[in-house]
């Protein structure tokens, strides 16, 4: 299972628009109120801490079991936590509306005025929406797609280490997609610029969202055509390759110099899949 | 090959912030120009007209065989054509050379205002960055992913029509992925939404730039429990399944009822793997 994937909600995209469908929802008893402040979480004994709350703009995030979902901004306080220390801890359908609901309100709160003529704009479709009321521009919450590979040449793979990073910490590759790449292209251009690398296959393995804030990490394996790799000195400062078992090794947390990807980001997924050869 | 991939260019992402590397290069006399007017193309002879051109905005693409390519935004004129009606008509490398420009100019044309504050914002990076003078928020280029999947029930295929299309044009489902879901859970919420189908396997195939205005076409086959399809009514006003022989007439043009997907559209090239069975 990856993190911040199996929400249990039907989203009702198709009932946004009907605000009194959406109200009626709301004045539901057994409504539950995802209660986020600054990006942080409100959670009681290692659960979404969703008891009702009506004050606030609220974002509807779906419906389960007849039970009607939503986001609130709130005031903020001691019970409010950070998702990264929460991914792990939630259970993970809790995590994944969350991610939904932190994305939401990181994009609402960067995109407040219109960026075709500079007015506010206004909430609509029940927070997934915003409306310009001068220039009539619609907004729509943005998804970044990066993507996220882990080169392979024969039988190793590459890790990489970025200087802000804690020490010992490795990971796969990554970057942004451009305007006018395809996925493929995006993978090539980045392994190449990142490590010096030249791809030569490219393979989809699994998708995540990831909500800091708001990007679509899209992991991969790629193919090179040699293991002369040189870490661009900007991004990277190190990279290293390792064979299944010094991966093993990594994952299992006893290798002496290096650290695994964080348990909850799918740079783990795409390591652990390797070793385990999920990747063929 | 997928129309508006292919683009031959070293994106120089690295060099972007380097203002007089940038006029040195625009200096250049062999430098090429893409020149762009509200999202049409400047051509001659059925190929981007890249005559030198200082005036004007311009955006850094990259550099092929130490040629460096620019966009710049021009006043227009008789020269100047849709993207969609020249995406068969250029070499495949520039109609995807023309994608990126005509997506970034896009994206500049809707972002002059800053989200965060409302003030202008300053073009930066050579064209791949706006930033606020007034609240420093730095803002990139937008790329939208989209789920676009052909659904698959034994031997056959489902193809939709949307009402506003051409009459007998059909082509797989699609949909806008949203914050907090993998590119799986989109499709499958997508296939629900739009047909009523529940997907049980999802297998990606291939991806596109759609440069109208800037997405990420995602192309994917889902497998779904069931041939008990209905089209929303809302966005679907037909659903159709077809056999790899009436799919393999459409393709062919010699099907009665139906028309196929546009051939530079990622939604052909689904159907067409699927005819010749390189979905498995």
């Amino acid at each position: 299972v990856i993190t911040f994937t199996g929400s249990p909600l039907d989203r009702g995209a198709s009932r946004r628009d009907d605000a009194s469908w959406i109200e009626q929802q709301r004045a539901d008893p057994h409504a539950c109120f995802v209660a986020v402040h600054e990006g942080r979480l409100r959670v009681r004994d290692g659960r979404l801490d969703v008891a009702a709350e009506s004050q606030g703009e609220a974002i509807f995030l779906g419906v389960h079991q007849q039970t009607p979902w939503f986001a609130v901004e709130t005031g903020g306080g001691d019970a409010y936590e950070e998702l990264r220390g929460l991914a792990l801890i939630l259970p993970p359908e809790e995590a994944s509306i969350a991610a939904a609901a932190k994305s939401l309100f990181e994009w609402h709160s960067r995109h407040r005025y219109c960026s075709q003529c500079g007015q506010p704009s206004d909430v609509a479709a029940s927070g997934w929406k915003r409306v310009c009321p001068a220039c009539r521009a619609e907004h729509f919450p943005r998804v970044d797609p990066v993507v996220i590979m882990l080169p392979l040449f024969g039988d190793r793979c590459l890790l990489a280490r970025q200087a802000a990073w804690p020490a010992r910490r490795m990971a796969p590759l990554a970057g942004f997609l451009e305007p006018g790449e395809s996925i493929e292209e995006a993978c090539a251009r980045e392994t190449n610029e990142e490590a010096g690398l030249v791809a030569t296959r490219v393979t989809y393995h699994a998708s995540q969202p990831w909500p800091f804030p708001s990007t679509l990490m899209i992991g991969l394996f790629v193919e090179v055509a040699s293991d002369a790799a040189v870490p661009d000195g900007v991004e990277l400062e190190e990279v290293r390759w390792l064979t299944r078992d010094e991966a093993s090794a990594v994952l299992a947390g006893s290798h002496p110099e290096v650290l695994a990807p964080n348990r909850y980001a799918i740079a783990h997924e795409l390591l652990t899949a390797w070793v385990e050869r999920r990747n063929r």
